[in-house]
């Protein structure tokens, strides 16, 4: 770091009054006194509380400077750090020099005004880390991400990389990006492509694609995890996935972060274990990092945060069948937008009752119905059952979703077919089982549900720097 | 994990002699004697060592069980570490009870013999986890990416995600991956598109793609990086990048990961302070981390592997400006294939002679000709030069590149045009000079370029899980 700067968050508590710092950052607001002096509100981002500026007219060309310290601009200021005798802060820094940086024009800066509507701010994606709440997403953001991979890396995980690019697909067919490096414009020039007629479809000559052969974004690294888990042992990937689904909601991205653990010798009870105490590490972890920014999503953003985070970590999951919550459902007398019923996938209105009305804490549903759940999904004995997992929380539904993985040759063999899928797709998932296969399971967490799950924000495209959405990808 | 399971790893550096352990894990080798008993050594990824295990003929049905331990196959074994008395091993476990959980048929599995060639096993990418030279890439791989982590979260950087799908390009145009929903093979039907005659180019209507525009996959996420640097201060990137060139060398992958920090109010010495320190520290991280892994990759893959990582470790970076080099360079007395002189770049091979044979230790270049460098280097005054600056280390050349930023609005539109770039295509990009911009600073480390320098292998195919080059996209 540059030698002498000290950050704000420091300042705040580490440095003792009395010391000279050399701070630098953003204004946030000037309030000027008539009597020759003003009080600047200076952010860094270091932490959620400015540090207040007291300047001067010992200052050279105090008249002067003072206009151009507008809200937006940037500074360095060096001075000495005083305990305040105003309320809320313990110091502030008497400046006793003041440089800017960088000007911000107060007609044009679009962060003028506070209050600006999560629309606006969307929209201004490169500003928006300016502002109280996205400066405390981006702390909170990165404190989730540190907790997950400390959890895994504490307890001997490998973090392992799936690939982005890929020609299978995991979940089976449909709403994958697809990649490639064909000129478009000219794909009826392409040798090797064939337009029959006019306007008929083409037939794509995929092998002078790049890859040779038709290739996509990911939607899922868990099969590669499998391949890890079955080898060098615990893992878990983080990573991107996609989804080209048209789902204009406030719970869907095109473009997300997952989390995908993978581990051998695992059964459906040990990966319940582990999901459950792997969340409650988390919020537990991210609540004692980060205080201040909690209380502020507390404060403005949704008022039932902090009781829900202290209910999840602090509370034992509750563990019921697909089938026991099936019946509390319809015996419940709600009445829901959607039928409930043996064998139908529960939506989130029901596994918002169960995890908000019912339980009031969070529950793991089991053993789904196999016709709902994956080819990969190990089968019961029941033949109806599969040892599915979700984890249900209160405010946000589904947070994880996982499985036993079928570990039997001949069962995902037929499992597959069953599904309609081709085996041979799967050569090598399928050697997995056929040489030294092992019982073992994982889960999936998507990054920016969790996100929203700690934040209290409502739309997810506000817990992801830059969204992807159906007809936007700026910035 | 499991109640009861103790991972290899534990057994042989914590576990006390005398304890009853239950372990898991894939047969590596076994020698069976005509005594009835059997050696088994097995592997469960946890650490380079193999545990040996002693079975004899008090296990019940010995004989038949022991033949379905062959290479491959995953066995469960409970029984006693016991001190061993061979050479190169502390304990041995003898077993009491041995369950065969799934067997590898010895007439088909792949890895039967040892000394599989890299390219056998790249076409094996779902088992070469399961060889010693893989599993130990699975482990310091692991350990690299924790090292980094590790490294900006002690110094306060929060991680960021960059998006992976892009409408913009930091490069410049080209070697972009394109991302699309549209469906090729019915391009010339779709409303909007027009075909003037046959066989000539299409116009493409992006407003039907998912996106509404043409999108890529990101070259790079240090544009986006510089947004967080100036708000929230110090940040890094760590994900996914693409280059769709069509590069087939053992340096090249159309799909790596890249960690970018940027940083606001650092100048260009501190951005080479940062950059040195940081490679030092992740070096020596995996070296204490890694000792057994290192120690394979020295003695079977390259013999000079730990005194280079202990000179790049041990040493001060060599500073030198690019004009000095080309001197060095052209009063060597070197013949080198491509010539030298000032304002062309320099080649692998110039760079390797510097920190190779002239300096022998790592250098750091600075101060490259501006019309080989990016537009968002800062210029110096001398109008020649940016502040450019890359990072050459003995084995490798060059492991990271980067530069102070250019946060002068009107320099960095002139800059722009000078390259052919269109300033209003950067709208938001000039958007951080004009409101509180802030002198800042940036580079970019390849992941894989890293782990080949610390493992020392010769093919960056090697280095990543599931390598994407031309024409292969398997797994």
């Amino acid at each position: 770091m540059p030698a002498m700067r000290t950050k704000v968050a420091d300042c705040l508590k580490k440095t003792a009054p009395g010391t000279i710092v050399d701070v630098r950052g953003w204004v946030r607001t000037r309030r000027e006194s008539k009597q020759g002096f003003a009080f600047i509100e200076l952010n860094d981002g270091s932490s959620f509380a400015n540090l207040q500026i007291v300047a001067d007219k010992s200052l050279p060309d105090y008249e002067e400077l003072i206009k151009l310290v507008q809200t937006g601009a940037s500074l360095a200021v060096t001075g000495e750090l005083k305990e305040s005798p105003a309320q809320g802060q313990k110091v502030e820094l008497h400046a006793r020099t003041l440089r800017v940086l960088g000007q911000a024009d107060a007609a044009k800066y679009p962060l003028q005004k506070k209050g600006h509507s999560f629309e606006f701010l969307r929209e201004k994606a490169h500003l928006r880390p300016r502002t109280n709440t996205f400066g405390a997403m981006a702390r909170v953001r990165n404190a989730i991400c540190d907790a997950i991979h400390r959890y895994f890396q504490d307890r001997g995980f490998l973090y392992i990389h799936a690939p982005i690019i890929t020609t299978s697909d995991c979940e089976g067919a449909g709403h994958m990006f697809q990649v490639t490096t064909l000129d478009l414009a000219k794909l009826g020039q392409l040798q090797g492509s064939r337009s029959s007629e006019a306007g008929k479809p083409f037939e794509i000559d995929y092998t002078k694609d790049f890859f040779g052969k038709k290739a996509g974004l990911t939607v899922s690294g868990q099969l590669e995890g499998e391949i890890f888990a079955c080898s060098v042992g615990d893992c878990y990937t983080f990573g991107p996935t996609f989804r080209a689904e048209n789902s204009n909601t406030t719970r869907h991205l095109a473009e997300f972060w997952m989390i995908e653990p993978e581990m051998p010798f695992y059964e459906l009870e040990d990966n319940m274990a582990l999901a459950e105490d792997f969340v409650r590490s988390v919020i537990k972890n991210v609540l004692a990092r980060c205080p201040d920014d909690l209380q502020f999503f507390n404060d403005r953003i949704e008022p039932t945060l902090l009781a829900t985070l202290e209910n999840i970590s602090g509370h034992d999951f509750i563990k019921l069948t697909y089938t026991e919550a099936v019946e509390i459902l319809l015996k419940s007398g709600q009445s829901f937008e959607y039928p409930v019923g043996w064998g139908k996938d529960l939506q989130s209105e029901h596994e918002r009752f169960l995890t908000e009305k019912h339980f009031k804490q969070p529950v793991i549903l089991t053993d789904y119905p196999r016709e709902i759940k994956s080819f990969y999904m190990r089968a019961n004995d029941d033949g109806k059952t599969v040892r599915a997992m979700d984890v249900l929380v209160p405010g946000i539904g589904e947070i994880i979703g996982g499985s036993q993985r079928e570990e039997r040759h001949e069962v995902l063999i037929s499992r597959m077919q069953e599904c309609g899928l081709n085996p041979a797709d799967y050569w090598w998932y399928l050697e997995l089982r056929e040489y030294g296969t092992v019982p073992h399971s994982g889960f999936g967490l998507g990054l920016e549900r969790t996100v929203q799950m700690i934040t209290g924000m409502q739309n997810i495209r506000d817990c992801i720097p830059f969204p992807r959405t159906p007809k936007s990808a700026d910035f």
